[in-house]
C-alpha cells in the first residue's frame, strides 16, 4: 500500500516529473524495427511527449521533434530525403540532428539559426531504442543472453489504456498465473497451474530476482532489469491454435523473453516484447513462418475482447474456443490489469506475503526517485548475463481441472497457506 | 423555474450529495432479473458509484464492491462460486456480505481482516433491487396492484445520456403527449391526442397524483410514488408493427405500468419499467410471445434514431414507417428530454399553468432535501393500492389530423386556453 | 511569432471574447442554401453558440435561439409552420423574430411575455448569412465580381477539427502550394508548382492583397476581404478524376472563388466556399452536371484520409490514384493545417520573408481588436470589385518532377533564395 503521493510519483512520467526524468535516463524502445520502412515517417508518443520517428532512405532510424519550427506542422506528414526530413507545409528540411538545412524562398543564413530537437537512436534485437534524457546518452544496455544463436522475434507492440505501472506491478507477480490465466492454461494443458505458496524477491545489481514456489515445490524465477524490463523463460507464445499449444506444452518448448513497459502517457502504455527461441535449421524456419502467420491474424483484437470482459459483455470462459493461447493470455492479462483502473489506486490495497516482489520493486523505485529529487547518486544498474540458464523453466501445470467449471477454483487442501 | 443552486441540488446524486443520500434511503432497481444468469457477474454503475452484481449458482442475486481489496481489480471479471465471488487476479474469494474468505497463498488469519462492501438485494416484479444507503434497509416497498393476476413483463432498461431529473420532470407532464407523441399517435390512431387544457396536482401519502383534462373533458390521471417511480395505465406497448398498434388502440387494451428513473451518474440515467397486462390463458401466452419477439428486435436502436433527430439528420415525421409504435415513442421522448441538454437548465425556464405537477414534485423534493440537510424528519411515504382502478384509462385520440402535415398542429379554437 | 496572449486573442471567438465580438460585427455564412429545404429545421453551431436554423414553408430562412423558453428543449426537433417554429415538447410556437405566439393550454397573455432571440438572415450567392452581433445589422456586403454571368456553385461546407485561424493563416500563404500540394500537382500536371521566391502584402480598403513570385517571375495574387473571406482565381476544382484534371489544366480553365473561414467553436471551424465559373450555354450545363455528380461522391471522406495521414497510417503519395484532385487537395491541406494542432501554437513559430502576408493579416486583426477593446473606431472595410480581373491566373506548374520520388523535392539551384 502506498500513499496517494507515492502513487503519483511512480505513475506520472511526463516532462519534468521525477519518474519521467528517471525513465529518460535509460534508453527506451519506441518502435518495432520491422514496422518502419526506409523512407517512412511516423508520429509517436512516448512519456507524454510526441516525436517524429523516421527511417532514412539508406535504412538508419532517426528521431526528431514532433513539429516543424516554422509554423508548427506535424513533421511526420512530410518527406524523407536521404537522412533528412522535409516539412509538408513549406518544405523546410531538417537533418537527423534537428538542424534545419533548407528553407525554400528564405535567406540562406536563416536556416543555420533553426534547430529542432534530435535524439540518439539505436536498433537492437528488432527494436528501435531512443535516448530522450538530457546530456549525452549512456551506453545502450546489451542483453548477451539474447545475442546467442536462435530465432529473435519481436512481437507486435501491445498498446493498453492503463498506466505502465499497472503492468510493472504484474511483472513480479507469480500468483496471477494460476488465476488470471486459468482458462487459457486449462484449454492448452487440460489443467490450471497450481497456485503459489511462497514468494521471495531480492535486489540484484541489475534489478530484481523473484522466486516463487508452487505447492508441490516447483520453483519459477523471473528477473527485472531496472527500471522497466522483465526477463522470463516461458513457453513460447507463437503457437497457432489450441492444438499447437498443447503440442508445445508437451514438448516443453521454452523461449527467453524480454519485455519493456513504456509509458505513452500517464493513461496509456505500450509493451515491447522480444523472444529468443533456441532453434536452428528447419525448426527455426518453421518458427519464423509461424510468427509471420500470427502477424496476419489481426481479428479479433485481444484488447477489444478485453474491453468486452470489463464491460460484462463476455465471460473469459465463454471466449471463442478457436482463440489461440497467446490472444487468450492477452485478454486475461488485459482484464486483470486494465481492470485495476486506468491508474491503479495503490492507497486502497491490502498486500500479502506473495506481494513481496511488487513491494520491493516499488521501494527501489521510490528510493531512486528520492535520490534523483535530492541530487544524490543513483544506483548504476549493471548488465546481466546467463540469468535464465540457472533457473527452472516455468513448469507445466499439475492440478487437474475441468474447463469452464467454476468450482474447480476451490483449491486442493494442500495448496492453502 | 429554479435557481442554479436548487437545480444542482436535484440533479447531483453522487456519494455525499443530498439527492444522492435521499435516493439511497429507498430500495432502487439496479438490473433486470432475466438479464442476470446464475453464475454471472456484471459491473454496474448506479448513483455515480460502481458495483459488482452477481447471481449465485443457486440463483440468489448479490451486490458487492466494484474492486477486490487486494490489488483493486474489477471483481466482475472473476468467478462466481456458490454464493461467493472470486477475483480474477489472485483468487481472493468473497462472500455476498463482502467478507473475504479465501486468499490463496496467504496466512489464513489475513482473510478475516478483509471485508469489502456488501449490499442488501431483493428481487421483485422481475427486477433486482438493492439498498445502497447507510444503516439497515427499510422494508422493500410493495406494489399490490402489480401482484394481481396477469402477465408481468419487465422491459429492456432504457439507458439515456441525460440527467434522471429530465425524465422525472416528464412524469407529471400530460401535455407532452399531444406534441412529442404527435407522429406516433397519428400513425397508430390516425390522429394526435387532443391537447390538455387544464392540469392539477396534489401531494398524497405515497407521492403525487396528477390529473389533466383535454379540451373535450376527458381526464387522465398519473401517479408518482416518491421519490422516483411513475405509475400509469397506458395502452400496452408490446405491439409489433403499426398495424398491431391500431388493433390495440381500437380494443382499448390497457396495462398498468411502473417506471423507475434511476441515475447512473449525473449525466446518464436508466429507466426500469414493468407492465402488468390484465390477461390470462391464450391471450396471456400471446402477449408473452410478443414480448419475447420484441426483445429480439434490436435494430435500429431508438436512442440512435433519437441522436439522429437531435443532430438534424432525421425528422421524426420521416422516420421509417415500419418502426413500431413503442420505438417511435422512445425516439420522440428521447428527442424532447435528451433535447433539453444533458442536465436541463431549469434557471431559464418559463413555467405555465400546465406545469403544476412538475412544480409540485420539485417543491416536495426540495422540501425533503432541506429536511435531510438539517437532520429533521422526512416524510414517510406509504405504500399505495388500487390507484389506477379508479382512474380513467388514457383515452384514444380525438382530433383528426393528417400525418406529416405541419399545419395540423394549429389547434382548434376550442382547445386554446 | 505571437505571444500566447495575442494568440488567444485571435483564436477565441465565443460570446464576449474580442475576436468573437469582432466577427459578429459582420454577416457570416452559416449554412449552404441547397442543404436547407422548405419546412426543415436544423441545429447549428457558430462562434461557440448554438442556434435553430429553419426555412419557412414559403422558402425564407430564419434563425432563432437554440432552445424553447418553456422547458429548454432543442427547437430544431419541432415543426415549421409557415414562418414559425413549434416546439416538439409542448407545442409552444415562435415567430421568426423569436416572439412566442402560441402556448397550448396556457393563458393567452402569457405568450406575449415570451421572446427568444431571433437574428437577421439573408441568402446570397447560394449561402445563408446571419448577423449575430448586437445592434442593427450593417448592409450585407456584396461581391459584384460574383454577380456576373456564369455558373455559381456553392461547395459542400468543410468542417475541420481545428481553430479557424489555422485556415486563415493559410489564406496568405502562397508557398504551401508548392509543397503541401506537391502530390496532387504532380498527379494532375506531371509536375509540382515551382516554389515561391518572393512575396509581398499590402493592406487595402477591403482587406489585404498578397502577391507572390515564382523563380521564373510568374506572379500570383490573392485577396482577403476582412475579416475572414478569401478571394482567389484558381483552376476550377470540379473535375472528376485525374484525367479530367489534366484536361482542365491544359485548358487553363479558371474560376473565381470566395471562401469564408467561420468558427464553429474554438476547436472546430467550417469553410464555406463558392465558385463562379465563367461559362454559359452547354459548357455551363456540363459544369452543373459535374458539380451534381461530385456531390454524390461522399466516400472516402477527405477528412478521414487526412486523419489517416496525421496518424501515420497513410502517406499522401500512397493515396488511391483514383482520388480526384479536389479530394487530394483537401487531404493535403488538412494534413498541413490540422497538423498544426487544434490551435496552432504561434508563440513557437519562426517566420520568414515569405510569411509577410500572414504577419500583416494578424497585425491588422490585432489592431482592430485593440480598437474594439478600447472603444475606438474600427476601420470600415469597403466592398471590392474587379479584383481578380487585373491579376494573373494561378499558373500551371513549371518544374518537371517525378511523382513519388522524394528526391525531386531538392530544388533546382535557381529557385533557392
Amino acid at each position: 500500500m502506498l500513499s496517494q503521493e507515492e502513487n503519483e510519483l511512480l505513475t506520472r512520467t511526463g516532462p519534468g516529473t521525477l519518474a519521467g526524468r528517471y525513465l529518460r535516463l535509460f534508453w527506451q524502445p519506441v518502435y518495432r524495427s520491422v514496422d518502419l520502412a526506409p523512407g517512412q515517417a511516423v508520429p509517436i508518443a512516448i512519456l507524454g511527449e510526441r516525436f517524429t520517428l523516421y527511417r532514412g532512405e539508406e535504412g538508419a532510424p532517426h528521431l526528431v521533434a514532433f513539429r516543424c519550427a516554422h509554423r508548427g506542422t506535424q513533421l511526420s506528414t512530410g518527406w524523407v530525403e536521404g537522412d533528412c526530413i522535409r516539412c509538408l507545409y513549406h518544405g523546410w528540411k531538417y537533418e537527423a540532428s534537428g538542424q534545419c538545412v533548407e528553407q525554400p524562398g528564405e535567406d540562406e543564413s536563416f536556416a543555420a539559426k533553426i534547430k529542432i530537437a534530435g535524439y540518439p537512436v539505436r536498433e537492437y534485437l528488432g527494436l528501435v531504442f531512443a535516448y530522450l534524457g538530457e546530456g549525452g546518452p549512456p551506453e545502450l544496455r546489451r542483453y548477451p543472453d539474447f545475442e546467442r544463436p536462435g530465432v529473435i522475434h519481436a512481437g507486435a507492440p501491445e498498446v493498453w489504456p492503463c498506466n505502465y505501472f499497472n503492468r510493472m506491478d504484474n511483472d513480479g507477480d507469480p500468483q496471477h498465473t494460476a488465476f488470471t490465466h486459468w482458462e487459457s492454461s486449462v484449454r492448452a494443458n487440460g489443467a490450471a497451474r497450481a497456485p503459489i505458496v511462497s514468494c521471495s524477491a531480492e535486489e540484484t545489481d541489475y534489478g530484481l530476482r523473484t522466486e516463487s514456489a508452487q505447492g508441490d515445490g516447483r520453483v519459477t524465477t523471473v528477473f527485472v532489469h531496472m527500471p522497466n524490463t522483465l526477463q522470463v523463460r516461458p513457453r513460447g507464445r507463437l503457437e497457432g491454435e489450441m492444438g499447437d499449444a498443447k503440442k508445445l506444452a508437451e514438448g516443453q518448448f521454452a523461449v527467453d523473453r524480454l519485455t519493456w513497459r513504456v509509458p505513452i502517457d500517464d493513461d496509456n502504455c505500450v509493451a515491447f516484447g522480444i523472444e529468443l527461441a533456441h532453434l536452428s535449421g528447419e525448426a527455426a524456419e518453421a518458427y519464423r513462418a509461424r510468427a509471420a502467420r500470427q502477424e496476419q491474424l489481426t481479428s479479433p483484437a485481444p484488447s477489444d475482447l478485453g474491453e468486452d470482459v470489463l464491460a460484462g459483455r463476455l465471460r473469459i470462459r465463454d471466449a471463442d474456443p478457436r482463440l489461440n493461447t497467446f490472444k487468450l493470455f492477452w485478454v486475461e492479462d488485459y482484464a486483470a490489469q486494465v481492470g485495476q483502473g486506468v491508474a491503479a489506486d495503490r492507497s486502497g490495497e491490502h498486500l500479502g506475503q506473495l506481494d513481496v516482489s511488487v513491494i520491493l520493486r516499488r521501494k527501489i523505485w521510490l528510493r531512486e526517485l528520492k535520490a534523483l529529487a535530492e541530487g544524490r547518486p543513483l544506483k548504476g544498474w549493471s548488465q546481466a548475463q546467463g540469468l535464465a540458464d540457472g533457473s527452472v523453466v516455468e513448469p507445466s501445470t499439475m492440478a487437474v481441472a475441468e474447463p469452464g467449471k467454476a468450482s474447480a477454483h476451490t483449491l486442493p487442501e494442500g495448496d492453502r497457506a
